[in-house]
């Protein structure tokens, strides 16, 4: 079974029919309603494993940790005026990979990188285990009035991201055929965005006053965009020449110089961690005007599906699993 | 380093300070108060990792799925009149391991466990392993009249538990020795210990309306002991002789089978998940009436350390890392 027919095989087995559930598995967070007034509280896990997520020859420890710590509260963001509260660290460790030196990196790195984004640390649990992994699970809190949730887009609204996207997919690639040592300086960057991506933190409450709905885009762009269609029931059209202002620099150069398409990248990426959302047209320029870099990138439409009619490069799904 | 040397580093790099933290690591869950006029919300997390938990040959996919929740609904019902509401799910899947038929199996299992506790499933994640591994992170609450911490005992108070200790290291021994179509009557009833630990959800509840400390016993009998005494500052004296009642008929029987000192199962065992609590000696009659298979196994003294000194066996400490 793939992710996605595991995560509908529990969908169907499990029952979210409790009242307190507001939103179940399917959006980037749980939403639960614990009769706070003002706040729906929020939960996500999310986590890194060795050779599937991370080599351990390759990342340094404190770049295990920022990755971890930063694709977890993205998932918070994501669902708007949010923040992400507290934690609890999960470990599988192996002591033939991982020495004392290397845990109290980790340590440091992940305690600097909490307190960051505001994340208190409530306890954990370390197993001993041949492969390495890291489980971070995510406590927060979103205001009832400011929640953003992948549904809520209507036909007409407008696509709107912010950050880049499409550097992840380049940097995994270079990793895969090179050393650190050897990597030039868009390398570096397009490395900087995998090991520490920019969190949109400051923005998506923001956004969350003119967005009809958002999401993060952990699972590259196509796919984002199918989430929207198919949750929103709605045809969405992606303007590919403004492709051209969500992909970095680096990813550009770095294209012409590998004989590479960035547009691909930008489409078929994954694990980006910027926001993707979409804005009622009355809303835009206010937004635009609160946010100065925000891109616009297509429009809904009725129907179904994605349309990216002008695009000729491949598409491949990016698979976490 | 040791789990306990790892815990000690995070413990003093991570601050617990924040006023809404009642308690951080060092107790079975984290202690938050979220504003609720009568509950705290409790959390706790703890997984099952192949080759250290579990060999994916020996157990089916039910068991792998009964232990994982039991092992961390005990953490959330030691804490007194606490109930668990919400789980995330996370997993490590390697596809030459786990088909289709057994993740369908451990599903069901996992769904039918989930709703024996009343918890509610809310999420998850799903990664490529090479090493299987399950992590299930739990949110309950527990009623501030009602909540039983690892401190509160004092001298002069006594030691009781309920439910049965070392079984789980006698079915393990058993496990590594033989395959389980050979396993005796006696065998089948402790490795069911393993798989299907019970639980004392219905005890909990009353035991809290008594007792001044409460922790389950997922540490081993002596590693639980040296927790009361660190915590409460006090010398806790064991009843050897009160053993023969807290050992399995099948233990008791098992051992002489095998030329063992059941009390040694007993004292050094982990992984049981029964109760153990101090009860200060004015309640101690109420909470036998309530209670009929409550077992007292010593006494709290003045002073520091672990007196069990008509034992002459030995003694190991569990270590779960």
């Amino acid at each position: 079974m793939k992710e996605s027919e595991i995560i509908k095989k529990l969908v169907k087995t499990f029952d979210y029919t409790d009242r307190s559930i507001i939103e179940g598995p399917g959006d980037d967070c749980a939403v639960i309603d614990l009769g706070d007034k003002k706040n729906f509280y929020i939960f996500t896990v999310d986590d890194l494993v060795e050779n599937t997520h991370f080599l351990m020859d390759y990342l340094k420890p404190s770049e295990v940790a920022s990755r971890l710590v930063r694709m977890n509260v993205s998932d918070i963001y994501s669902m708007g005026d949010a923040v992400p509260i507290y934690c609890l660290v999960s470990s599988g460790i192996n002591d033939k990979k991982i020495d004392n030196e290397w845990l109290a990196d980790f340590i440091k790195a992940l305690k600097k990188e909490l307190d960051f984004f505001g994340v208190k640390n409530i306890g954990g649990n370390i197993s001993k285990s041949e492969t390495v992994f890291f489980t971070l699970s995510l406590c927060g809190k979103v205001s009832k009035k400011g929640i953003t949730r992948r549904c809520g887009a209507k036909a007409e609204d407008i696509l709107c991201c912010v950050g880049n996207m499409g550097d992840v997919k380049a940097a995994v690639e270079t990793m895969l055929s090179k050393k650190r040592d050897f990597f030039t300086s868009d390398e570096k960057k397009l490395f900087g965005s995998f090991v520490k991506p920019r969190i949109y933190k400051d923005y998506a409450s923001c956004i969350s006053k003119y967005a009809s709905s958002m999401l993060d885009n952990s699972d590259g762009l196509y796919r984002s965009l199918e989430i929207i269609s198919e949750v929103n029931s709605v045809r969405v059209k992606l303007d590919i020449n403004s492709l051209s202002f969500v992909a970095s620099k680096s990813l550009k150069r770095w294209s012409v110089l590998n004989h590479k398409d960035f547009k691909e990248y930008v489409i078929s990426g994954g694990e980006d961690y910027n926001l993707i959302f979409t804005v009622p047209e009355k809303n835009i320029n206010k937004l635009k005007s609160d946010i100065k870099d925000v891109h616009i990138i297509g429009r809904l439409e009725n129907g179904y599906g994605v349309d990216i009619s002008e695009y000729e490069g491949k598409i491949h799904y990016f698979e976490h699993f």
